[in-house]
């Protein structure tokens, strides 16, 4: 490819990098980036940087932030009683995003997983602790995968909520909405069955 | 779209501005980012910015260069008897990823076009002209597109060098390899009858 310049071919390299782009799309990228103007390149540039410089865990939540306190621990309209409890940060973006919850959260940033040597001291769950034993929160939503090892870490946390006096509750799972009951795997449709509600 | 942070939503802002990548990409790829390895993300900005500061324009062909002429101007192995003239960069690139071709280029930035104001002084002519005069060049094809102005273009260029004693070449145009003349275009078609060649 030595009818690139060098420079070329290293864009073309690092953008073909992320996941999902090829080779082809990094060099309609870089022609793009060459001929857009110079203000344009910098602000991508510069906001890759900042992802890295200024984007780290709420001090609260774990919640990906820009400083100590996420937006969501900051706001004051929210219900102090409520707490959920997720793996990931982009699970708690998928909850704000269905506007279903109005209370905190709380993100583990992982699962236990004896597997991959990941314990009880590898997630937040002392930090979920603290929380708790600041007497505040009256319901825990447990929203964690409904994995093998999200189920595990589950019924890990539901145990250790005992000695507090809060209700501790699982999200539902079983046929997704619009779902079309023949295309729904067995152990979904098991579990939807086996949590039936009154209607 | 509070639950961001500032920075991850100006990163999915800047990156969403790049042609074919939507906001659901764009976070995909914010996310990958910050997930991945600082130096990762250093590398792939300081590339974008070097596509701005480091890209130039060969100072003989007009290629994209990064340095004061082009891998392809500086190779000695070139027959530097003949000359491709193309539109853009991305021709010439293509002419070589096709391996057909050994001379050196002409890039012109672009083609004569009346209705755009683009004249024969907007375009690289004149530095044609002070090329054809070192009287190296025995052949120049010209491979501009096959559309009303790239036709248009390389009617000028070969009435421009009929005064030097050159052999003047236009690319062919006909039916596409691999095609099926039921799919061919009727101008297309009838351009390949015309510049039917001996068998």
């Amino acid at each position: 490819m030595k009818y690139y310049p060098s420079s070329i071919l290293n864009a073309i390299k690092n953008i073909s990098r992320l996941p999902g782009i090829g080779e082809k799309t990094a060099e309609r990228l870089t022609m793009h980036i060459l001929r857009a103007p110079k203000e344009e390149a910098e602000q991508l540039a510069g906001s890759i940087l900042e992802l890295k410089t200024k984007v780290r865990l709420c001090s609260k939540c774990f919640a990906l932030s820009d400083s100590e306190k996420c937006g969501i621990c900051m706001d004051p309209a929210r219900d102090s009683s409520l707490l959920c409890i997720v793996e990931q940060p982009a699970d708690m973006v998928s909850i704000e995003k269905s506007g279903s919850f109005n209370g905190f959260y709380h993100i583990l940033g992982g699962v236990l997983s004896p597997m991959n040597n990941i314990g009880p001291n590898d997630i937040k769950l002392r930090e979920l602790t603290t929380r708790m034993e600041q007497k505040e929160i009256k319901e825990v939503v447990i929203a964690t995968s409904t994995s093998v090892e999200g189920e595990a870490t589950a019924s890990f946390i539901a145990g250790r909520l005992n000695k507090f006096s809060v209700k501790v509750s699982r999200i539902a799972s079983g046929v997704p909405m619009g779902g079309d009951l023949k295309y729904v795997d067995q152990v979904t449709l098991k579990r939807a069955m086996e949590t039936r509600h009154e209607f």
